[in-house]
């Protein structure tokens, strides 16, 4: 797996430091430290959204402040939520200011932002109930349109339709966009969803999500790419509650959607440090309870599988991105499925991850010597650097394949 | 459900008997007889191969007539088989000349003929291990031209491709088929069978067939639609070795395909009269037994559901068929799925379905006088009927919508 990672996720480059003059800085030292990852390490972050609109406020925001700060240490990319229920709970009173407070805080804080989800049949608005089909497809549309619209260059990256698999069938409690995806079909539905995601903001990227890792996941991609559909990335959910996948099932669901070649994001990553949930258990959501405590021996569960799993999917040459579900415990069914504890301290997993994102795979700042040429030759982490000579900065990019040229001034 | 037969399985039907001088038969008394169905009552008869090719005697030939005979006086379609393992053992030496046998003793005791399955990963030639993809391609598409093209007008029904869904992720073993289809993908190998089989004998019809009732399975029909692929009728295996699905069950299986509007077959019905099958096994095949008793519980059971499962099935309006599998206890996994006893001997399974197919769905000689114009109002089963005026008989066939008109010669 260490060879996967090196083979995929490093490159040896040749970092060239010209002076001012465009003559190599010859035999010199300088330092180059990693300052983020290609790789997107991401968490979902709906917490940012009252955080980043000032509504908390004394001893609430000053733990709200310390999470934020766990969450940047870590981390370089956020999940913030556009649920339609929450996100729009009265017809044409969405709550964009809101959310968009929380991406410009992402974005200050070097973390990419992506939007989940443009349509989904959970959380979708109560208020589609009254309408007809025709009148909830032109609603969805025109909520693509708009938000996708309101956050171009805030969001540039969104979880467009989410669970489509299931999306006909969902039989819990009627809603809007089951009844229209009976209506189009998955793979109608899917089209116009993306067709007008990419009509309204072409530059940005756009994925494709559900939790149903099985067969029939891939064939709806396969149908959906014979359709002509045009998906940026596979969003594979793995909310693990009833315990760790383990790589080998991992690596096995994997298997099934590398024929795409197309990127993958663990888009919700979840392991949680408590009891497991009872295997027989088929939709999640079914399992409600009150209280569900971290415990020292699930933490320690949790932070080697958290290890392994993260492990595994770096190692992967399509995997690009995972997103934790969630940072702090008592989220979605109120699960210990944090890094952070409830009272605000960290998780051994969190350490863990930390070993690996900001250690192990990760370049301290280190000193170099320039041969004759003023290069440097060295095997790094894909993601973005900063050199020092002296007093002098700069940043630069490595990437698969590139040799990055360097000039300091002065 | 009787209401939905009567709509979906009969028809007000008009009937004009004319004079060979194109008169009416006007006030004339006529005997009216049901022939035929328009639905297919079918089973599976492999059995057919040995028997019309000869290769039984004495003793165990007259069981298999007697087999026979009960096989021709209940169903009037046979689904004969060919399997790439039996059916080509030795490359370039098919059975074809056994099976033509069959099929042609099919046709002369009126049963529809179906061939099953031209593609599928289990039971296919294991000379394909020694070649690379392109060529068991080239050889799979050989094998549909030859066969289709071989019994056309023998056999012009086909299961072109079996199971798709788990073909190319099938890890039982290592096969020819699993790995083209791992590499083509589903879609692209369902189109390459279907668009091969439909040159080779334009006019005939072409299956899909699955056991797998899931979702993947109605995607996947879905993404090959919208690939441009035709589908004659999709194929539904219902094998309930581990108990009868139930009518719910086996509606909301149907609901899945109905956005097609394509006709439904249920290819491959099982129902056991012994014990069941433990729930918790996956692949049925898994199940290896010595003996597999039929019981006189067993045997009321099955007569029961069968009674249930056919009645749900022939009052759906997309369903077209029905096949049995197979007649004779003993067959697939030695279950007593038969509606034959291993000693010859009727079960009442086979009893209830007669009642059905030639009994309560059925018109028996029944006498009808004309009217002034020579014609005769019923409600009757759609299929094929027999009109006896003295020594005088005409055949003619009921469809919906249609007024079928005869002319008695003499």
């Amino acid at each position: 797996m260490d060879q996967d990672i090196k083979k995929n996720r490093t490159t040896e480059t040749t970092i060239t430091i010209l002076k001012a003059d465009h003559t190599p800085l010859a035999n010199q030292e300088v330092t180059i430290e990693q300052t983020n990852h290609q790789f997107l390490f991401g968490t979902a972050a709906f917490d940012l959204v009252p955080f980043a609109s000032g509504d908390y406020a004394g001893e609430e925001k000053e733990q709200a402040e310390r999470r934020a700060e766990k969450i940047t240490a870590l981390f370089n990319a956020a999940t913030l939520p556009f649920y339609w229920a929450r996100f729009e709970p009265q017809r044409g009173k969405p709550i964009t200011e809101k959310v968009k407070n929380a991406a410009r805080w992402c974005l200050d804080h070097n973390m990419v932002t992506k939007g989940h989800p443009l349509c989904w049949h959970t959380l979708t608005a109560d208020w589609l109930l009254s309408m007809n089909t025709s009148e909830i497809l032109q609603a969805q549309i025109a909520r693509i349109q708009r938000d996708v619209s309101d956050f171009r260059g805030l969001i540039d990256m969104w979880d467009v339709i989410n669970e489509a698999v299931i999306m006909p069938v969902f039989d819990k409690y009627d809603n809007g966009i089951t009844r229209l995806c009976r209506e189009l079909g998955r793979i109608h539905m899917i089209k116009t969803m993306f067709e007008t995601a990419r009509e309204t903001n072409p530059a940005a990227t756009f994925l494709i999500n559900d939790f149903d890792v099985s067969s029939a996941y891939d064939i709806l991609i396969e149908g959906c790419l014979e359709a002509g559909i045009k998906f940026d990335v596979i969003g594979i959910q793995s909310h693990m509650h009833q315990g760790w996948w383990g790589v080998e099932k991992t690596l096995k669901i994997l298997e099934n959607f590398e024929r795409f070649h197309l990127p993958i994001h663990f888009t919700e990553t979840t392991l949680v440090s408590g009891h497991l949930m009872s295997p027989e258990i088929v939709d999640l959501n079914d399992y409600q309870v009150n209280d569900w405590p971290t415990t020292p021996e699930g933490e320690e569960r949790q932070a080697r599988e958290t290890v392994q799993h993260y492990q595994a999917l770096f190692a992967h040459p399509l995997v690009e991105g995972i997103t934790w579900w969630d940072s702090l415990d008592g989220g979605w069914l109120n699960a210990p499925a944090g890094l952070i504890r409830k009272d605000g301290s960290l998780k051994p997993a969190y350490e863990e991850l930390m070993k690996l994102i900001k250690g192990k795979w990760w370049l301290t700042p280190t000193p170099f010597f320039t041969d004759e040429k003023g290069q440097i030759h060295l095997n790094c982490f894909l993601g973005e650097y900063k050199l020092t000579f002296g007093t002098l900065q700069e940043s630069f990019q490595v990437t698969k394949d590139c040799s990055p040229v360097i000039t300091v001034p002065g």
